[in-house]
C-alpha cells in the first residue's frame, strides 16, 4: 500500500499550482535564497515577506517603516538600497534581530509563488535537511520543488532533494513509497555524493561546480557555498503562509 | 583548458534548436524508440524515417509501396494500420530486412526535430552504449537530449545520459571537460545504478518503476524493458541526416 507520494520538481515550471493543491510542498533554493532565509530566522528576525518585484519589496518595507530590513539581490548582487545582500551571513541578531525582513530575490520566490494553493508550504536547505525530514516524514503527498537559477536545473537543489529522498525511503517498504522519476534520479545522485562525503569530499566542490556555484565564485561570494554546506546547522522548518505571505520558524 | 562542453537535457523543451545549432547531438529515448530504431537497423532495414505525425507517416509509406515497412506506437501500442509496433523484438531480418521503416512515436520524434541545425544527430540507447561513447569522444560540444515520456522527465533516459557523461569523463583531466548541471546530476546517478548493477541488481529493476517502464507492464510489454537494457548488444550508432529525414547505420 502506497503511504507517500513523493515527488521532485527540478524547475518550478515543470509542474504547476494545480499539481501541488492540498500537498505539502518544500520549497529549495540552497544557493542561497532558502539557506538565508533560514538563517535570518535564526537569528532572530520575527518574519519574512518574500517579494517577487524591487518596488513591491519597497513598498512594504516603506509601510513598516522602522520594523523593515530589506534583502535580497539581483543577479547575485544586493539591491541599490537595501539593507542586506542574500548572504546568509549578512543576516545576524544585530542586522535583523526583532525585525521584518522584506526579501527578494528571482528564483526562489517565483517557486513559493506557485504553491498557492498547497497545504503547508516549507523551505529547505542543507542547513535544515534532518528538520525537514522530520516535518514531512508522516504527510501523505510531498513535492520537493527546486527553484533553480534562470530557468535552469542546478545541482544543488537536485542533491539537496535527494538528500530528502533517500532519507525517506531509509526503513520503509519500498512498495509504501512512490517517487517521480526526477525523485528516483535526485536520490540515486545524492547516493553518489553522500558516498564521497563519506570519503572526505566536501559538499562544497559539488556546488563549486554548479551553475550557480560558479556564480557565485566569480561574483566573490565563494564564503556563502560553505555556509551552505553546514548539514544540520539548524533544527527547524520556516512555513510560508500562502495567505498572508509571512514566513515564520 | 576545456575539451569537450557536456551538456545533457532531461527534456526536448528544455533545451532549443538554437542551442544545438552547429553541436553533436544525441537523441535518447531508451523506451522505446532509439532502442528500436537501432534494433530495425541492426536487422537489415535500409533505412528509417521518423515522422511526427500517423498521416504522414501513411502518405511516405504509400509513395514507397512494397519497399516500405509501417512502424510506431501511439499510448504505447501498434496504429492501425500499421504492420509494426514500437517493440524492439518485432524487427527483425524477416520484417524490416532491405526495407524502409517509416516510424513515428511521440516522444523520440520530437526530439530528433529539435536538431535541425545540429552538425552530427546520433541515436544512444543502452544497446549501443559503448558505441555511442566511442562516436562522440573527440567531439568539442556534445548534447545529450533525453526524449522523455509525454513532458515528463523519465529516469531510463537520464541513466542513459549519466552512463556516457561518466565514460566520457574517465581519464579526463577534469578542468578539460565542462558539464552542464543536468549532466553532473545524471552521471552521480548513474553511478548508483552502475555500482548496483556491480552488486547484482538489473537495469530492468530501475527501468520497471520509471514511469514508461510501469506504462509498458500495463500494456503487456515488459519484455521489452529485458530488450532494452542489453548493455552493448549492438556495435553500430544510428546517424540522421536533417535534411534527407533519414536515419541510417
Amino acid at each position: 500500500m502506497i503511504r507517500m507520494e513523493l515527488q521532485v520538481h527540478f524547475l518550478p515550471h515543470l509542474t504547476t499550482p494545480d499539481d501541488l493543491a492540498g500537498a505539502t510542498v518544500v520549497v529549495i533554493d540552497v544557493l542561497r535564497a532558502t539557506t538565508t532565509i533560514v538563517h535570518a530566522l535564526a537569528a532572530g528576525a520575527t518574519l519574512v515577506v518574500p517579494c517577487l518585484e524591487v518596488d513591491e519589496a519597497r513598498q512594504i518595507a516603506a509601510r513598516l517603516g522602522a520594523d523593515a530590513v530589506l534583502g535580497g539581490e539581483r543577479g547575485g548582487r544586493r539591491i541599490n538600497g537595501f539593507h542586506l545582500g542574500n548572504s546568509p551571513a549578512e543576516y545576524t541578531p544585530q542586522t535583523v534581530g526583532g525585525k521584518t525582513v522584506v526579501f527578494t530575490t528571482t528564483n526562489g520566490t517565483r517557486a513559493m509563488l506557485l504553491c498557492a494553493r498547497a497545504k503547508r508550504v516549507l523551505l529547505g536547505a542543507f542547513v535544515n535537511l534532518s528538520a525537514v525530514c522530520g516535518a514531512v516524514r508522516e504527510e501523505p503527498v510531498v513535492h520537493l520543488l527546486c527553484a533553480g537559477t534562470d530557468g535552469e536545473i542546478t545541482r544543488e537543489d537536485a542533491l539537496f532533494a535527494g538528500a530528502v529522498a533517500d532519507e525517506l525511503a531509509q526503513g520503509r517498504e519500498p512498495a509504501s513509497l512512490r517517487l517521480n522519476d526526477q525523485a528516483e534520479i535526485a536520490a540515486d545522485a545524492w547516493r553518489t555524493a553522500s558516498g564521497n562525503l563519506a570519503a572526505g569530499t566536501l559538499l562544497t566542490s559539488a556546488f563549486r561546480n554548479s551553475r550557480g556555484g560558479r556564480n557565485l565564485v566569480e561574483i566573490g561570494h565563494e564564503e556563502d557555498l560553505d555556509i551552505a554546506a553546514m548539514i544540520d546547522r539548524f533544527d527547524f522548518v520556516p512555513h510560508l503562509d500562502t495567505q498572508s505571505r509571512h514566513i515564520k520558524k
